[in-house]
């Protein structure tokens, strides 16, 4: 699965989750492949694999647009969800990009349980030697919410 | 597989990699099933799955123990460590426990990419519908360690 076309397959994903479950309209912004490493608020976080490959997924949102997003989700508002609220919503956000993503690409990998971070301005660095790919993408008020992913092919001993 | 045989299994991948790799001898101080998050200052996190069960593992660090171990893989002295160090000897620790844990239980998962995420006393919590399992280490100088495991029967639809 060359590069280019798992960043087409992820940011369709994103796109499409947001849209659906929380009627935010994202915007892909810059496609980074420079460096390895993502700042968030809060972030979601994925693994997932097969035999020959495995990956991880970490979607780290700013609160504001995590408490937008979450609000939008549970019919609320932003002001009234709790720390709990946040936490289930962005678990659940990360569940349904990688699920979408992994329909869009015949359901080849088998994926892990979401964890979550929440620590204002944390750092998510990927391990592996494979090449990461960070998509940024913006919504209508200019919130950044950056993806990173990234795939290694599994080493046979 | 049953919470306490996982709980056992874990147990044992966790002193036996710090063991082998840092010559860190730990002690397994609690089990906390009453929880379903852990604090660090940095942590590992890698997720497993197979066609049946999905999980996810998270390995927290206070900040001198971190240094103590990665300077102790790379026979060096935690005042040199960098933050890169950091970041690849504790994916490298997540990497080996979870490793050592699937060889212990007949290799039955498919491991996910090891993430890293940084940033002083941050919270990792898992959204899972499963029961998650936290077990606290301490070094000799009293240093504590935890480690979130979760496990989830696959849904089929």
């Amino acid at each position: 699965m060359d590069e280019r076309y798992l960043c087409q397959k992820i940011a369709e994903a994103v796109k499409s989750v947001f849209n659906m479950m929380a009627g935010i309209s994202l915007e892909e912004k810059e496609v980074i492949t420079s460096k390895e490493e993502i700042r968030g608020d809060i972030t979601g976080i994925i693994g997932f694999s097969n035999e020959q490959t495995k990956g991880s997924m970490a979607i780290s949102f700013p609160i504001k647009l995590a408490k937008k997003t979450v609000a939008n989700m549970l019919v609320s508002d932003p002001e009234s969800i709790t720390e709990d609220d946040l936490i289930d919503g962005i678990g659940e956000i990360a569940n349904m990009v990688i699920g979408d993503f992994n329909n869009r690409i015949e359901n080849i990998f088998t994926i892990s349980l979401p964890s979550v971070v929440t620590g204002k301005n944390h750092l998510v660095s990927f391990f592996h030697d494979g090449s990461p790919v960070i998509i940024s993408f913006s919504d209508k008020e200019g919130n950044l919410l950056y993806v990173l992913t990234t795939l290694e092919k599994i080493k046979r001993r």
